[in-house]
């Protein structure tokens, strides 16, 4: 269950990294996999505790320094209330699953250390961090995970403190609601059968990106997608909300009422008007954010 | 209603460009305007007849070597009809409209000198045609558009041929259901009232590039969306599908059918897992561990 790489010392002299004892809990997974090799790439050593390892979990846990929880949304508070009675006292504890106010709230509850919510905003196929974003929920003693952060901000990650009830808000809208449309767009258009090919030779840039997004959602486990949709009851029922807008607006296409979806097109052009430089990616930077907690953005 | 170009002669000079009579029906459209300043920049003579143009419509069309016809949808084959009469049996006569059945054949029918369709698979905003594609429907005497084609290619562009049914049945669902879900999901997102610039500080790179295309399509407009949206009796029906397609996944979410969602995934899995290396960008790689995802954990 040790995947502890064999040139640690050299890594270590390398880039002078203090090497930390890490676990990560489900780091068979995708997403674990790709924190281990890059934890393990500076020089860390890094334990894996997979779910047929739990007999194993005393010596995994309790000598961590940190300990990373990469499981599947729906096992989160549980694996959670498990590991968090071998932990010691001292050990860092966060996960990185795609909600975080339920996990949040288990880890400050069951584990009296050190506590932080993570939610790197990229899936498992990136070769690195660079570019990418990663939410923070700060939940105790911040100054544990300060080299965690340093970590992932020298990897090139982009951090975006906020507390796990803003983060879950943003996410029903960011990724469940985006999860949803997109796989059900999948479906339609498998179901229609269209020549893919053919039509990505004649299609317009903006048809082309979706393919690709829905090609790389695609090859992902079903479970991360259905995970992502189902998590919380607010997802559900902001989902229906889209899909009532979805029914809406094709009832005036069934119409033909031209009028109609004109005023819907005009009465919500003001919306993605506002001014913004959010998409030009270069402009933010984070690196003075060290101290980051609640009170930063309240 | 003139607009050539004083510096012709320069032009013609250093590209060893024939200058041609050219005459843009609709030229004060955006696309109309965006054809006459490449064109003109190469040389030619462009005259652009508007709306209020037509009592000079014989000046204008009669000496004309081109015409192009970039009109709204809706005008395109009354304008074709209008036009017909005036053009010399040696015009080359072309449309850049989205669809591409009805004003072929309404070109060829009218008309008894050189045809063809064009759809360039691009909006107003580009800076150049390099990159852009250009669906060709060809109609009759192809080798009177060689010289065009030419300039498409030498700009960049790249053409793709076939039918004009071929290009409609794909245009459905590379165009009109895009249109469509885009147009809802702005809807959708504006009437959440969501804190757009905080959505994109904490998002994934395909949100961003999602509210990237929003953005494009909201500045449009409408009647442009609205027209390539309701274009069709064809596109009205299958919009009505996708939107049954969005139901029906929406009522599985609602009763929480987790099993009935994943059966959804993986039934349309393989359709994009259609061999095609062209959509793969360089960042990504699928080759590892397939046999490693979170499913490991169960």
């Amino acid at each position: 269950m040790s995947i502890q790489s064999s040139i640690d010392v050299e890594f270590t002299s390398v880039n002078n990294v203090k090497s930390r004892q890490i676990t990560i809990i489900g780091g068979r997974g995708r997403m674990g996999q790709l924190f281990a090799q890059k934890l393990l790439a500076i020089g860390h050593k890094v334990n894996v505790l997979g779910n047929q390892d739990w007999d194993f979990a005393e010596q995994l846990l309790s000598q961590a320094e940190l300990v990373i929880v990469s499981v599947p949304i729906e096992h989160t508070v549980d694996v959670i209330k498990r590991a968090a009675k071998y932990l010691s006292p001292t050990t860092a504890l966060c996960d990185i699953t795609s909600i975080k106010t339920q996990p949040t709230q288990a880890m400050l509850t069951h584990h009296q250390g050190p506590v932080m919510g993570l939610h790197p905003m990229f899936g498992p196929s990136v070769q690195s961090f660079s570019g990418q974003k990663i939410v923070v929920c700060p939940g105790r003693h911040d100054e544990s995970f300060q080299w965690l952060l340093d970590f992932l901000q020298n990897q090139g990650g982009e951090l975006i403190t906020c507390t796990p009830e803003e983060h879950d808000q943003m996410m029903v809208f960011v990724q469940a609601t985006q999860h949803f449309y997109r796989l059900s767009l999948g479906v339609f258009l498998a179901e229609a059968n269209i020549d893919l090919e053919r039509s990505l030779l004649m299609s317009s840039p903006s048809y082309r990106q979706e393919i690709e997004i829905l090609k790389r959602l695609f090859k992902q486990n079903p479970n991360l997608c259905v995970d992502i949709i189902l998590a919380t009851e607010e997802r559900c029922q902001v989902i229906n909300d889209l899909a009532e807008t979805y029914q809406r607006l094709a009832q005036l296409v069934a119409r033909k009422d031209r009028e109609g979806l004109i005023k819907e097109f005009e009465e919500h052009q003001a919306f993605f008007q506002q001014e913004d430089n959010s998409l030009l990616p270069a402009t933010y930077t984070f690196t003075e954010n060290k101290d980051t907690g609640f009170n930063r953005f309240h």
